[in-house]
């Protein structure tokens, strides 16, 4: 890679920071903007304004938005609206964004912005994934006071994260069975060397398991499921706001589940960052740009 | 699974006959026909002529043909019609076909036979993933005079088998290298802890390798590649006719390719039956039938 | 194991108790001494004198005491004496201590006790690298803002923690590298597939490594090794007082390095009451008390 | 390694050969003696007669003899006494034995020889477990019908070889259990996530393996252990010559037994000669030869 391109950095948190710093690494023009509270290197300059001239490559943070039309600016002294700052975007400027939305997609083509979705792409899911697996092993190593090995462990979900985490649960020895719902996955379970249930049908079985993780964005621990799993058990649930359990009848009935949400850019921020720059890099190369 | 039905398994080679053994173990009532050259037990009712009046299921073999329009029947002393074979079977009886034709298709629905396509499921396509990963490690290991252990490996492809079979290698300590075309293959390979490679470019960098296993139905080991791989590698192609390496240049060249074909039926006919009753028996589910 | 027998468990920390439970679960009849701060069921009796006379097995915490002569008991809410606690022992009375010092010794022989030192026994040390392995990858994820995955790794010291902890890095996608001393260390590491150094040699290779984990009782961090480590790097030190890296130069040059001692009890309590519960129950059993 | 020698390789299999390729290839200089039936390239002299006046290293097979007192040399069309070699052998030459008898310790002490046994390195013993493990799968995967994966495999001692054989048949999915008689080796079973057994008490769970291997040189398998064993279930006895098996039991019973000797020359010569090779590099550097 020859080619260097002048970046701006724009809002999020330590993953976009630590962008910023590989970016600058490659030896890129480096910019940042929303980025108040924490002190750059003197060669990525901070931008007071939304002064996008000179830049060629904006990276906005993923999320891009946590609040409809506010850009997600956690180290920001103060609130930008999204739109201002796709108006205040030169013509023809790449723009990265972590989740496009719909007034995102009018805007970029109103001012004949290059918009780039690299949440969209499946190469950054899988790498995703792997820090939110180390993050599900660290925070059930934090919250037993058993060992993960021997542990009986239920996955619920055979999708990207929860196949992945029960290759790393097995490795450390856990007993792991995992929950699906097709002839295809129990297959793939079985080769895997795994045990499987059927994610509809886990009523009866649930005291055995001394950790459950949920991966299915869909109501699958209800109360039916919680009340027969054992007071000492762990439920972890990885899937997206509003998740998979009903987290009112955990508490009310003394279960201890935990909402794990977010976990690349909490436990590996580092790792998250240049998953996003070699994401963006892939589509830089293909656009010609690079 | 209370009820129990009439099954007639028909041509094919040690799986066919591993089949109806395990159907009969099962408590199905069982006939065999046109696998004349096994001396099957006296529950399992040698069929002389191809007559289906009592059957209700009848399971055709993987493949069903191996020449256009004959039925594939190594262990049968003469030769049989596919087409005779489905004038001979009762409306409304189940027929389970390891590949179905067009032409098997016309007669089904012509004469009303209820014609399903084992071959099409997924889960059977990743059951019959194991024994050929298991059937290609056997093989490295008899044509190899070293270890697999610490040998450096090509795979090529990052398909179903690609993936597992890398994921063996790597578990017995090879150094493995997968090659593929994709940026999410490329993650999902990293994500899998090993090295990978563009397909696209491999030249320049065969000549490192101990072994190299392609799965890819494509000319992927043309005469450019072949040249430089040396002449100790051992080149193992699983991917089916015409497969992927150049044989008569490896020839010319003096490299050792294999062609591995059908390694499931071969290393492990008893599995392979049970893979293939196991997907009969989650279709007759679907159907109702179990 | 039909047998039941009355045992006290006197002092430690939450490993006693799991263990007073633990025993209790087991149908044995169980009083605690020394563990004033914690709240026992009913069935398990919390002694206010340390009245052995009903006893016939008392357990002793691991470690049994941290200051010569004391017995340790956080959780307790006076001091007591070693001694004074043998003394109270009734002749003929099966004492389990985990670490037995000459004044112990000597006071069992002289009051006729049965004593055991249950650490002494192979299978426990075993079992208890299991968490320790466990705590050590815990603290590698909470420090590092990198995943485990891809990260570089080196592991000092080729015995029980070492290997093992190195063979659980290694199914976690770190690129593992054990240092040791001799040959057959070397050639050990070579059969877990994994790269070796001389731990004497270290100098000039450690640059490379983002996270280096000690479990040699020794010197080998001292500030020549210090000096070249990366300022990311995280240094964890497994081996017991002292320890084996230097940690005021450390300090001074700006490296991180954490001294992480009884992961066991911190991290499992549970399994490592359950390893100490079975290490005694062999024990009884060879005594043929169970 | 700078320092080029002058080696003789005397007798042996393919090893022997392999080995001086590799000698040759480090550019040391290579002569052969009783290797007729192997043609040398040119710069490996074949020796016609025991001349080695101007060797500085000598390296006997593995074993050195079969036969008591006769050379091991199944390549030599000629037969030749191991005292007649070692009367040929001038004072202070270096000779590596793989297996030292007492007749050779007395000739090299008359002699005036340094002669040292490389069977006797722990390092190679480990290294030689390598192609053993390998070729104890490879021969379960040609003898059985059914794959790895899933089958249920019991190995018999927790040795060297019991212990690597079970992580990579664990690996390969197999459901392993491994047996041993000690606390200590059953807690090392526990810490590699294994199920376990006791060797002296195996009667009465033998039926439940699909494969049993065993790698313990004393009657483990008997008649009364074989009579409970599946037909189907393969057999394979990995012990030295007489082996843990009573085959004559076996094969009256009608149970499939296999004595499977000499793995590592037969299934991988240049990885077996390769360990040698290294095993006196380490022994040549001790002495300050290189």
């Amino acid at each position: 890679m020859d080619k260097k391109l002048i970046f701006t950095v724009v809002g999020g948190d330590m993953r976009q920071v630590f962008l910023a710093k590989q970016l600058s690494l490659d030896l890129h023009e480096v910019f940042s903007f929303a980025i108040d509270r924490y002190s750059f290197p003197d060669n990525i300059k901070q931008l007071s304004i939304p002064d996008f001239s000179e830049t060629q490559v904006i990276i906005l943070p993923m999320p891009t938005e946590r609040e409809k039309g506010i850009l997600n600016a956690p180290l920001c002294n103060t609130s930008h609206k999204t739109s201002n700052i796709f108006d205040s975007i030169p013509a023809k400027t790449h723009v990265f964004a972590g989740g496009v939305t719909e007034d995102m997609k009018i805007k970029a083509e109103q001012n004949n912005i290059f918009l780039f979705d690299y949440l969209s792409r499946e190469e950054l899911a899988i790498l995703n994934a792997i820090p939110t697996c180390e993050g599900a092993i660290q925070l059930a190593m934090e919250e037993m006071p058993i060992t993960l090995h021997g542990a009986k462990v239920l996955v619920i979900g055979n999708g990207r994260i929860g196949s992945m985490l029960a290759h790393h649960l097995s490795s450390l020895h856990c007993e792991v069975t995992i929950s699906a719902r097709s002839p295809k996955d129990f297959a793939l379970i079985k080769a895997q060397g795994l045990n499987h249930l059927h994610t509809n049908y886990l009523t009866g079985k649930l005291s055995y398991f001394d950790l459950i993780i949920n991966t299915v964005p869909a109501p699958v621990m209800r109360k039916a499921e919680l009340v027969e799993i054992n007071d000492n058990t762990l439920i972890i649930d990885l899937a997206s706001r509003p998740g998979g359990v009903d987290f009112k009848s955990a508490e009310n009935l003394g279960k201890r589940a935990i909402h794990a949400l977010s976990l690349p850019g909490k436990v590996a921020p580092v790792s998250s960052a240049l998953a996003i720059k070699n994401t963006i890099y892939t589509i830089l190369q293909e656009e010609g740009m690079l």
